[in-house]
């Protein structure tokens, strides 16, 4: 009898966290990790640095260095590693149009045990104008730590005063 | 002897498989498998199928239906199935605003077990002068299926002639 009594209870505890699991709808990747939350806040802040030092190649390290790299602009794709590099040196192209970047307001979200969604604003201050927007980052993990494998940045229009 | 040998074998082959995906620098997320790919690529043309009906509600249903659902557009981050939903409605408020969609160039990549990119391109032919642009999406896989959870799409500025 108690082991019957056992058994119901297994199977009823069971069913309740089927149910319990059902209804939220949540996907099935998992929380993202603390440590891995501040892997990625790390990639990003090394590279709003590397940017605000001039650096574009430094700030590149932050980006898969693979000819499958993907970058999502107002123009369209752009792919791979150098051209995304490029395109970034023909967009800003010294200290002064690089102005002071800042990513704000950073969303991570698990997509899996290797891979995260990051949303975020980015503002571009400098004497030419200020100039801003939002984008979205895949990043994934790799051997050598976590890197963008897809950005998608949009630039805002400029405000109606 | 052949023991040793043997033995000596397996480590020298186990070092260069680890030397080659060390150099391949590969996310470790493994390739869409192709009932997945054929799952996604349905809901996207369902969503296309609706969007000509003039069925937004349908359209929106490729979408997860949560709080937690983001929309990156021009103007900033809309969060939630309803607020996205009452977005498409105000800027696509009739059929003949909503015209012919269609999207192309689908790129469908893995992002782990339950999880997959897919960048693209759409366009919409209306008589009130078509448009277009592209689009990342972040796709989970839930118990009833694939669906967006993310959606962040551009609109191409109108080219020049």
């Amino acid at each position: 009898m108690t082991m019957k009594l056992a058994a119901f209870c297994l199977i009823f505890a069971s069913f309740l966290a089927a149910l319990f699991v059902a209804a939220s709808g949540k996907p099935a990747a998992e929380t993202l990790k603390e440590a891995d939350r501040t892997a990625i806040v790390a990639v990003l802040t090394t590279q709003q640095n590397d940017w605000n030092k001039g650096d574009i190649r430094g700030f590149m390290a932050g980006y898969w260095n693979s000819s499958e790299l993907t970058f999502a602009g107002t123009r369209g794709f752009t792919r791979g590693w150098q051209p995304v590099m490029a395109r970034y040196e023909k967009n800003y192209s010294d200290k002064a149009a690089m102005g002071t970047l800042d990513f704000q307001e950073l969303e991570l979200r698990s997509l899996g045990p290797d891979s995260a969604l990051v949303l975020g604003k980015w503002h571009v201050q400098r004497q030419a104008g200020d100039i801003g927007g939002i984008f979205t980052l895949v990043f994934q993990r790799f051997p050598g730590g976590w890197r963008i494998v897809h950005d998608h940045t949009t630039q805002s229009p400029p405000e109606t005063k």
